[in-house]
């Protein structure tokens, strides 16, 4: 019996997504389910902010319709240490984008490990894609949110899961600027008041981390006041 | 003041090493120990013989006087599933080795799972290189233990950390058979009688899983007896 209209419009691919709760990744979250049913993943590494980026996952599933959503924990980016960003490292410093250098927030290797979790995952869920809202050009210079990186993760995982599992890893923010992703993001109806982006607080937003502070330039180029509470701006 | 000689030798560059407590993983370690200092990492990602394996691990750390090692929790590959190797999964069947079929056994993306939080921490200890006793050629046929899956995830690594972040990923028993496998143990002194194979049990190997049956088939190749004890063989 051939499938029916509305049976086909429901058999929509499966895309896994990074969700962290931030504005990038809830950008590539409404990027993806244009096309896709979300199956979203978020990974409690002991960032800082983990209880408000939590309260922003759930809230962010809950407008996209999320089909599927995992939290897992990773105690180990915290145990293994290196960085400010998580319980235990030093303090989260204020924005200084110095060129050429990797700062203190920079969580060795994270994105390597949050995509490998997210193939395991949507290998068992037969998905097509894994969806990360990582950004190259208007960042914090992170070797892992490069797209030469995520290419050759994307093959790694083609090489290590089963032969009928087939995985694209899109990054449809890399090459974009902040104000290009608030604008693509209002042009899409995401829910961009519920997002968190501070490094450093979990009530106000601090206003002085290179993660508010880049949100901030975003909103102001994109010419739209930002929706969320700051303690102070920039 | 330039370097004394017992300077220069506790100076060894250091090798993360991925050590679940069997006998290719302890193998793999007794490899890298001959020119590195051992960092030994061990993952619980809720596999039926944790219990056993984390036993066999510590036993092994402490025979080859490991300078790190570290435990790690990754609760989410028993939580996404897809695998008779893990609690709640469905019964680890007798060994089969059915040609082309991969095994109910294995499980979505472990090793990449493994390698990422492995990379982080080898990027943390300024690590060379990171040790897998994983086995192609004699083996369960998993796709993440395929050498061109290792090739493309050193790729992913080294373009997903710091640039002064230089690692190989060594797989020294990828192309050897388990007879091969035993011999170089024996050869280097490795505490074979201190590891542990078995997928299904914790006190005495069942004899009849893939593993056990893998394991058994490498002693007798080599023509030593297996020292560890079993309910059955084979």
């Amino acid at each position: 019996m051939p499938s029916s209209p509305a049976a086909v419009e429901t058999a929509r691919p499966i895309a896994v997504v990074l969700l962290s709760g931030g504005l990038d990744s809830c950008v590539a979250a409404a990027i993806a389910a244009q096309e896709h049913a979300l199956a979203l993943l978020h990974v409690n590494y002991r960032q800082r902010t983990e209880a408000r980026e939590l309260q922003s996952f759930h809230a962010i599933a809950d407008r996209l319709h999320a089909a599927h959503r995992l939290v897992v924990e990773l105690p180990s980016v915290a145990e293994v240490g290196g960085s400010s960003l998580v319980e235990g490292g030093p303090a989260v410093p204020a924005a200084s984008f110095a060129v050429g250098e990797v700062p203190s927030t920079y969580v060795p290797f994270r994105n390597g490990q949050l995509l490998a979790i997210a193939v395991g995952w949507a290998e068992v869920l037969a998905a097509r894609a894994i969806f990360v809202g990582a950004v190259e050009q208007d960042s914090s210079g992170y070797p892992d949110c490069r797209r030469p990186f995520f290419d050759a993760f994307e093959q790694a995982a083609d090489l290590g899961t089963r032969p009928e599992t087939r995985l694209r890893v899109v990054t449809p923010l890399i090459d974009l600027g902040k104000p290009q992703i608030v604008q693509q993001g209002l042009a899409l109806g995401a829910p961009l008041e519920l997002t968190w982006s501070c490094y450093q607080d979990n009530e106000l937003a601090c206003g002085v981390c290179e993660s508010c502070l880049l949100r901030l330039r975003g909103f102001v180029g994109a010419g739209v006041p930002d929706p969320i509470p700051y303690r102070r701006r920039g």
